[in-house]
């Protein structure tokens, strides 16, 4: 849309630029939104949306709300109510080097020089990508990931992500580093810095420390920023797994182009209190992002709450806990759902969903059908989040978050279940625990009513080669996506499953090929990728 | 700075965006960091800086303490806790729409559909900016005025202010408008709204209703989006006064481009709390917005209080009153005690400030001047507001805060009178009540010390035409001005004062010049206009 463009859909009253903004989409939000017009309630709206699409904590509203209402969070320093210091308030960032300090196992105290506080760490992302980018710079992430950062960094900062699929055949090609260069040489893309989630989103993954440094070494020899973003960092509720910090590294490959993120979203269970923490060492940064402060001011009232729950160490000690025992029962009865569905998952002991291939419920094996597969989930008032949100390259992988309470799970799965298998004839066997359901608009059949926990081979509810058309879908299903890099379906892969395990442990092809590129084995690809490092530092 | 510049100053970490960001100093922002690192407090710091700079009103934290940490306020449900409607939960916009409707007396109630909930004034300026301009864009604002609105709408958005000044005489020559506009294409600068600050900052001036139509038809005939800024709505404490709002006009010029702007900031003296608040009818306007809105968002515990706090007519029956009774007072000691020195300033019966003639204490009338003067009384522990900062076009005025405990404006109006009038000569008149001070390392001497009510003529100490030279700078004093439209001091007016009263009054010369513009009296103006106005079509 242009100022002023008649075109439906375009508004006079926007710029060219307004109007892109109003009509992103990310896949996420068109069910974020149904959701907030139409939540579930026990009581008041039984029938509304059940969310397992997006990552909140449910769990621990108790624990919550009996620290939140102690008296000592109202106390109301008249410095609370005025205009703040924009990296957030002193007391606050000291208290976060603190904290962080302490769970983190930094080797040495963490400085409260190096916090920033914003509200919400898509705010950190605009910020941070407002000032280490330029507009159309570009910014590496590994696929799949978190989608919603697409927009973080492009609506205010018009920076685009670079994806680099971590989950499909091509990334372990000796050569796929060079030819990437190229490619973003041939498009004239500038890359400042990489980004990545640990714990994963939507993997759950931990990356181990070799595989972190591995990361920051590739980052160093690019002169890339490092941006980590490890909020999920206290929600490993398996004891044999082990979360390590960035911050607890003896020495960071390149402190100054290293940045952590963390918040309370997360490991709190407080999405709604919008805090988000930046920890860098680099001065520069920390200056340009202070002039950003004050669109991402936090409430002093809520600085100073939040500065109380970290102080809190006794209570801290008891929620942590309590919290990871909480996300492990819910964790176990979904994928113990999830296995009597005979749906195959990614069994990880971190964060909030799990990453599961529900392959066998499309018709083929397109995005569109996956699409197709997740508004029928929400027409039955259940969101879940397709896999293409997340830029993975194969079609027919949801993520879903299993932290709310139990009778939510099971009227979420419940409904989950009465969304049509249209891929699965009625001839084939699955049918066998198939019931019609002959009132549903969208032919929907019950699988699995029960819920019961039978053991079911993947194999039987597979894919059938001849599918069912599906019903005219309305015309509301219409659907752009936008900023989503054509990725591959990648057919030959036998298990994705596996495919994923062993690709999120070889992030280290990445130094495995520099080398090759660095030696200069091929004179034009060196040449091109030293011309690029050229442009970037123009 | 280009990205990798060796340049000092320059940072090889951020892109170019980013060394301009981190670069960029408001005027106003080098006194409020300073602030920061140096508080004055009663007894843990009696000598730090007193800031008569910042707008805040600091007079009633006792009444505003005593409602906050009532019970009701820690009342935490748990959506609170979970991601909220980027545009405001519900139950806020519902509460805002009808205290607007009661406050601003409008014709029917105000929807809470078109309410629209930030953190902060900034974040609505940022993002009504970055939705309705293209990068490079400008927006009309009459000077003087709030200069952070320059960073608010520039810093991510892109955005020109194009300053209008009406408070020197060009801008009442009959053609301006015409030439306005040719400069405007010669630019290559295309407008696309305007911003009116009600009641006025810097000046405290309440427009009346006939101005605010006559600005608002303006913005119609133009097809420019009209904002309108009221966040001191209630702070008008003479009762002689009327504050007006555009809500409660019977029929808005054009309704789709007309948005008002309030917040809890100054109306409830909480600046701390990060509560924008935006009112438009656009739905297109809106729904761009809630794009933006994560970058933005109010924690859902203080959604929740605020709510309460709008809700509580009770209290907010009491508050308000009470409030304007102190604000009355600090405004009234002020006053009295500018007028006791002889400093002329514009007594207006609104706001948190006084704008004051200080050119008596300028040794030349240039910015340069007034620049020292400010740094001067920086290093005396007392921020205020230099002109500049507001892109006055004349030298020499400040804004002054009020709202602040008399003993703080008592030692902060003791400190301003401890810098050296150094445009006074010691063989003039004035010395007779001034003190040699040799200990200070600016000369420092003592004007008017007792600050007793004196009746003296803004004659008796107005500028000498031989002005005694300052003591070397230090280095330090080096500062550049940004995003500062060149104005041309008006050395002809005889009483700036005067001009001003009478030429923020005049505000519809607008509507009076552009029927000639109209007619095409001048072909080739209207060429250039009609050539603009198809460009901002594109």
């Amino acid at each position: 849309c242009a100022a002023g463009d008649k075109t439906p859909g375009c508004s006079a009253y926007l710029s060219k630029r307004g109007n892109s903004i109003r009509q992103h989409q990310g896949i996420l939000q068109e069910g974020y939104t149904q959701y907030h017009a139409d939540r579930h309630h026990d009581t008041d709206n039984p029938d509304g949306i059940i969310n397992m699409g997006t990552s909140e904590n449910k769990l621990c509203y108790d624990l919550l709300h009996k620290r939140l209402t102690q008296p000592d969070m109202l106390d109301i320093d008249p410095s609370l109510l005025q205009y703040p210091d924009w990296k957030g308030h002193k007391f606050l960032r000291e208290e976060v080097a603190s904290f962080l300090s302490h769970y983190c196992a930094s080797q040495n105290p963490l400085k409260a020089d190096n916090v920033v506080v914003m509200n919400g760490c898509g705010s950190i992302f605009s910020s941070i990508a407002a000032v280490i980018c330029d507009p159309q710079d570009a910014i590496l992430i590994p696929t799949p990931f978190y989608g919603v950062i697409t927009e973080d960094v492009h609506l205010y900062s018009e920076v685009k992500l670079f994806h680099v699929p971590l989950d499909c055949e091509v990334t372990i090609k000796p050569n796929l580093l060079a030819k990437l260069m190229v490619s973003l040489a041939l498009k004239g893309l500038i890359i400042r810095a990489v980004i990545l989630v640990n714990p994963h989103n939507p993997l759950a993954e931990i990356y181990t420390p070799k595989e972190m440094i591995a990361f920051l070494e590739f980052a160093k020899r690019h002169e890339l920023h490092a941006i980590v973003d490890e909020v999920y960092m206290l929600t490993v509720f398996d004891e044999s797994a082990t979360f390590h910090s960035v911050l607890s590294m003896d020495s960071l490959p390149d402190p100054q182009r290293t940045h952590v993120m963390w918040g309370i979203s997360k490991d709190f269970a407080m999405a709604g209190l919008r805090v988000g923490i930046l920890y860098t060492e680099n001065r520069d940064l920390v200056e340009a992002l202070d002039q950003l402060g004050s669109f991402h001011g936090v409430p002093g009232p809520t600085q100073h709450q939040v500065a109380r729950l970290l102080q809190d160490r006794d209570w801290v000690n008891e929620f942590l806990p309590e919290n990871r025992r909480r996300l492990k029962t819910a964790h176990n009865y979904l994928t113990g759902e999830l296995q009597s569905m005979g749906v195959p998952y990614l069994h990880r002991p971190a964060a909030f969903y799990v990453w599961a291939d529900l392959r066998k419920y499309l018709r083929e094996p397109s995005f569109a059908e996956e699409l197709s597969l997740w508004r029928r989930f929400l027409r039955h008032k259940v969101v879940v989040s397709c896999g293409q949100a997340f830029s993975c390259s194969t079609p027919g992988w949801f993520r879903i978050v299993f932290t709310d309470q139990q009778q939510h799970l099971q009227l979420g799965q419940f409904r989950v279940c009465t969304v049509t298998p249209l891929g699965t004839r009625p001839s084939d066997e699955s049918k066998k625990s198939v019931k019609e359901d002959g009132a549903d608009p969208d032919n929907a059949v019950i699988v699995n009513s029960t819920l019961s926990p039978q053991s079911k081979s993947s194999e039987q509810l597979k894919e059938k080669d001849s599918p069912v058309p599906d019903t005219t879908p309305p015309a509301s299903e219409e659907f752009e996506l936008l900023d989503c890099e054509a990725s591959k379906p990648t057919e030959s892969l036998s298990s994705l499953i596996g495919v994923l395990r062993n690709q999120i442990h070889s992030s280290d092809w990445l130094e495995k090929n520099t080398p090759e590129l660095s030696a200069g084995e091929d004179p034009e690809i060196l040449d091109v990728f030293k011309d690029l490092l050229q442009r970037a530092k123009k």
